[in-house]
C-alpha cells in the first residue's frame, strides 16, 4: 500500500486526506516513481476548490510537479530505467495523473532526468517555473539580447524563473509587483528594476527606464485594466505575452499603441510546449542545461512535510511565499 | 505648369484649392507620372482635418492612390519606361509626394505596372484596399483554405476587398456591418453571411453559423468594446488583425478566451507590407495575378471629376459610400 493525497469533494485546504491504495504496475509507456518532493502549485490549489479549468472526478489526486526515483518501468519506456533520479514536468490532466503521493505511475513524456547536482527538492520546483517561462519568453517571446523584458507578478515561482531566464539571454529585466514590500527581494533575485504597480506611475517609469524607447517583451500573468498601463509604454514590434488571469476583467488594449506600434498580445499556456513533442524536447534541453551549469537555480520558499499538506495548502492560499513552497515525502 | 490640389489650413472640404504648379524633374529614383484616376482614402480626409498620424506643412499637398501613365523617368530606375501604365501604391508620406495632382513625381518603389484589363479608374481603386487585404488576411492573418473569416467594416473598400481574397483562398466570411441595411449588397459582394452588430447577438450567432467552433481570423478596423464580442467567438489558435481606430476605446480582449485559446491579437498597418521590399514584392505580385486573372475585381462606388474634389470630400465624409471613391483628371 501507498499513501496517496485525496479529496472527495471540493473546498477548503482540509479536504484533502491522506489515504492508502494499492497502485497497479504501470502501464505501456508509463513509469512508476517513487516520489521524495512535491512542487506546490496555484493550479491544484484551484483544482481542490472546483475553480479549475477541468472539475475534479472523485475520488481525486492531485499535482502537477514531482521528483523521485523510477522504481519501475512499463512497456515501450527505452529512455528510463530503474533508478533514474527523474523530475515530473506538468503535461496531463489531473483526472488521468497526479504527484500527491508516495508511489506514483506517470506518463514517460511527463518525466526527465534531472541533473545530480539538484537535490531533490529543487528538482520538484524546477519544471513548471522553467518550463512556463521558457515558452513565454523564448519560444513565444523571442527575448533577445538587449531586450528590455517586464515581468508582471515577479515574485511567484515562474516570475522568479523568468528573471533568470532573461538575464541569460541578455536582456535587461524589469519586474512588478504590487507593492514595494518586495521590491529589495526582487532586486535580490536579479531584477534590474522594480516598479510597483499600485503605488508608481507605471507608464512613466517605463519611459524613464527606457529611455523613452519602450519595452520590447511584456510576460504577465495579471492583465485586466492595468495592463494598457504596460502596453502604452511597449516599443516597435513589441510581444504582450499573458499567461494568467489573476485579473478576470477584460485586458484592455489601447488601439493607438497596439496599431502604431505593431504590437502582439498573445494568450500562452505551458501545455503549448508540453503537448508538442518537437517543443518540449527543446524546452527539456534549455532547462537541463541551465540547470546543470548553474544558470538556472530553482527558488525554493518553504518546506512541508507529507502530513502538513493541509498546512501547505494554507501557506500558499495566505499568498506570503516568494518561490515555491515543496513538500517532501 | 500643372494643376495640383493643395491646402493651407486644415479643416472641411473646401480647405482644398486646384492651384497651378510647375513639376520639377524625377530626381533619381523618382518616376514622373501624368495621372488619369485618383483613389480616394480616408486618411487624406483625417490628413486635411489635422488629425492624421502625421501634420501638414503648408502648402500642403495630399494622396495615396492614382494610376496614369510615365512620361519622364529619373536615374536610377530601370523598372519602368517611359508610356507605361502604372498605380501608385501607398508606401510614402504625404509631407514628401502625393497623387492629387495632372503631374506628379513618384519614389519608383510605389510604382506598379498594372494588367491591361483594368482601366485608369478600376487601377487607381485597387492597391490600398487590396494590399491591406493582403497584409492581414495573407502575411498576418495566415487565411488557409476551411478557415472561417470575420470582416469587420465590411462595406469599406479594404472590407470589400477582403472578401474578395479571403473567398479567393478558399475561406468562409462572415461580414459585419453596424445594421442590416448594407446587408444585401455585401452577399451580393461574395460575403457568405452577414452580422449586424447592432442589431444581432453577435458571439451567439458566430457560434452558430461554425457550429460552435469559433471563427479563426478577424480582420478589424473597428476594435473598442464590441471586439470582445468577437473574440469570444474565436476558435483554438484564432488571429485577430486589427488595422483601424474607428473606436477609440481600448480594445477589450476577454482573458480566458485569449489564454484558453491561445489568441493572438495583432495590430496591422498597410507599411509594415509596403516598407518592407520582400514582403511589397510578394503583395505586388499576389495582387496583380489576381487582377489579371479577374479574381480581384476592384469595386467603385462613384467618379467624380477632378474639379470636383470639394464635392467628393464631402461625399467621403457622409459615409455613403460603398466601396472606393475616385476622381478622373
Amino acid at each position: 500500500m501507498s499513501k496517496q493525497i485525496q479529496f472527495t469533494k471540493t473546498g477548503s485546504p482540509d479536504v484533502l486526506q491522506i489515504v492508502d491504495v494499492a497502485i497497479p504496475a504501470p502501464k505501456a509507456h508509463e513509469v512508476q516513481i517513487q516520489i521524495q518532493a512535491i512542487g506546490l502549485n496555484r493550479a491544484e490549489m484551484m483544482y481542490r476548490e472546483g475553480a479549475y479549468v477541468i472539475d475534479p472526478v472523485f475520488p481525486a489526486t492531485l499535482g502537477y510537479e514531482g521528483a523521485g526515483v523510477v522504481v519501475a518501468i512499463g512497456e515501450g519506456v527505452s529512455e528510463l530505467a530503474i533508478g533514474d533520479k527523474v523530475s515530473i514536468i506538468p503535461s496531463f490532466m489531473f483526472t488521468e495523473y497526479g504527484t500527491y503521493g508516495e508511489i506514483v505511475n506517470m506518463p514517460k513524456h511527463a518525466v526527465v532526468k534531472h541533473p545530480d547536482n539538484l537535490s531533490m527538492e529543487q528538482a520538484s520546483a524546477s519544471w513548471m517555473a522553467f518550463v512556463t517561462a521558457y515558452g513565454g519568453l523564448i519560444e513565444f517571446g523571442k527575448v533577445q539580447k538587449g531586450d528590455v523584458v517586464v515581468l508582471g507578478g515577479a515574485t511567484s515561482s515562474v516570475g522568479l524563473a523568468s528573471i533568470q531566464i532573461a538575464k541569460m539571454q541578455g536582456a535587461t529585466v524589469i519586474a512588478l509587483s504590487r507593492t514595494h514590500a518586495k521590491g529589495d527581494v526582487l532586486l535580490e533575485k536579479g531584477a534590474d528594476f522594480v516598479i510597483a504597480t499600485s503605488e508608481d506611475d507605471v507608464t512613466a517609469k517605463l519611459f524613464e527606464i527606457t529611455n523613452g524607447k519602450g519595452v520590447n517583451v511584456v510576460f504577465d500573468p495579471v492583465g485586466g485594466q492595468e495592463a494598457a498601463k504596460i502596453i502604452n509604454a511597449m516599443a516597435q514590434d513589441g510581444r504582450y505575452i499573458i499567461y494568467g488571469a489573476l485579473s478576470h476583467d477584460d485586458i484592455a488594449v489601447p488601439v493607438f499603441a497596439i496599431l502604431g506600434k505593431h504590437l502582439t498580445v498573445r494568450g500562452y499556456e505551458l501545455f503549448e510546449i508540453t503537448t508538442v513533442p518537437e517543443k518540449l524536447a527543446q524546452a527539456k534541453t534549455f532547462v537541463y542545461d541551465g540547470l546543470a551549469s548553474g544558470q538556472l537555480r530553482p527558488e525554493i520558499d518553504k518546506i512541508f512535510a507529507f502530513d502538513e499538506m493541509v498546512k501547505a495548502h494554507e501557506y500558499m492560499a495566505s499568498n506570503q511565499q516568494i518561490g515555491k513552497i515543496v513538500v517532501k515525502v
